[in-house]
């Protein structure tokens, strides 16, 4: 796509809506070190496989409620029926409920990519911005804080009341920013997302983030997606990258 | 109450959530205002009786679906059904269907009261903030944007699906930022919205807005509340007394 084309999708856009798991933050750095710290004194394992496993679980909890299953749940309770899961196959006995507590919040910590807060910044000042995530508001209110995100309102799942990348979730964003699906772009590190956005009507832009599975060598490291698999409106190498590309 | 029971109170305290129409913004002046630019021209009114007659049309024009005989719709559209009754009330024929659109549109950027944006700041430095009011999100994200407020989430009546004094309204906003009841304040210039918070849990604080209804000789004047009418954790002239009174 030129930056011609990129110029005229620009200037409709109104809302950059963000997936946040990933594509703002490194979950996996974060999980991996917040288990070593509460869970290494007594237990002796690979702590990037722990974190890898918790998040394996990530999408079949919410298939329970996409599918009508079981109603409509926030992340932070799929988080801890998810977690006993794991303590489970890791045979980790006698964790303490606080300790759990504990660690369940530690999704609330995660640091953001080296470039979010400055790219975030600089986007609001032409756009409005807010999560479209399958995070809770709370969670997302947590993470905000902790990076230094100014969001104008929190979106995604729980507003809508299901999760990514059910349509619902992405028409009650655009429905609550009070706009049109095509003044709003997805912003996401991965393509199924963007392409049940697209679906919607909204604009797309793909980021990549190389590292959002571990560094190379990791066993995960293939599953971050280094260009869209779908067609999209922007694709840039980081958020900085988009930041430019909107003139922001 | 003594200040030491309010230190008492406020070490506990997470959360303040704000009712906004009238507590945070001057509706009366913005609307009247707003209307007397866009039609001034082709009419000649009292345009602050325009701004209480299309105020007047608000509690019955939510009674409507918090009595469940109507599905809910965002206040928005309630102001849109509010405005064309106005119009038929004063017999303003002709108005073209974009100026009423720009006309409903003055909700969204109403100022705030001379003191809001600087304690909200202050504020939001030691609690979380957010607006617990019946405005829907876009109309909250406008508001803050036009002035200067920082809000960690858009809570209320859209995320609810219901109106003030409803319960659920206080319920939803309460759990969504993952905390107690007795964690999140309140803050309303009004009895009723205080009251119905007290009755989940909430702790409350009033603020006294003395020409939330016009000025000393205006004939709503009476309707500010001087006191709170109900029992409440905090009772503050303004909001930077509120601020100082939670040590923030």
């Amino acid at each position: 796509m030129t930056s011609t084309t990129n110029k005229a999708n620009a200037s409709q856009i109104k809302a950059l809506v963000f997936d946040v798991f990933g594509t703002l933050v490194d979950w996996r750095t974060g999980i991996a070190a917040q288990a070593k710290a509460l869970l290494s004194n007594d237990f002796n394992l690979d702590w990037d496989l722990f974190a890898d496993s918790w998040r394996a679980q990530y999408q079949p909890s919410m298939q329970r409620i996409r599918s009508g299953q079981i109603a409509f749940c926030t992340l932070d309770t799929l988080h801890m029926i998810n977690l006993n899961q794991v303590i489970k196959d890791f045979k980790l006995e006698g964790i303490e409920e606080p300790t759990k507590q504990k660690l369940n919040l530690a999704w609330h910590t995660l640091n953001g990519w080296s470039d979010t807060q400055d790219a975030l910044h600089r986007m609001r000042k032409h756009f409005l911005i807010a999560p479209c995530s399958n995070g809770n508001i709370s969670l997302m209110i947590d993470l905000a804080r902790h990076n230094n995100i100014q969001w104008d309102a929190i979106l995604g799942a729980e507003i809508a009341g299901n999760y990514k990348p059910h349509p619902i979730v992405y028409q009650r964003s655009v429905e609550a920013l009070g706009l049109k699906p095509h003044e709003v772009v997805l912003v996401a590190a991965h393509s199924s997302d963007l392409e049940a956005a697209s679906a919607q009507g909204l604009k797309t832009a793909f980021v990549t983030r190389p590292f959002e599975f571990g560094g190379v060598g990791s066993p995960h490291h293939h599953l971050a997606e280094t260009k869209a698999l779908t067609a999209v409106d922007f694709s840039a190498k980081d958020l900085s990258d988009l930041a430019d590309q909107l003139g922001a």
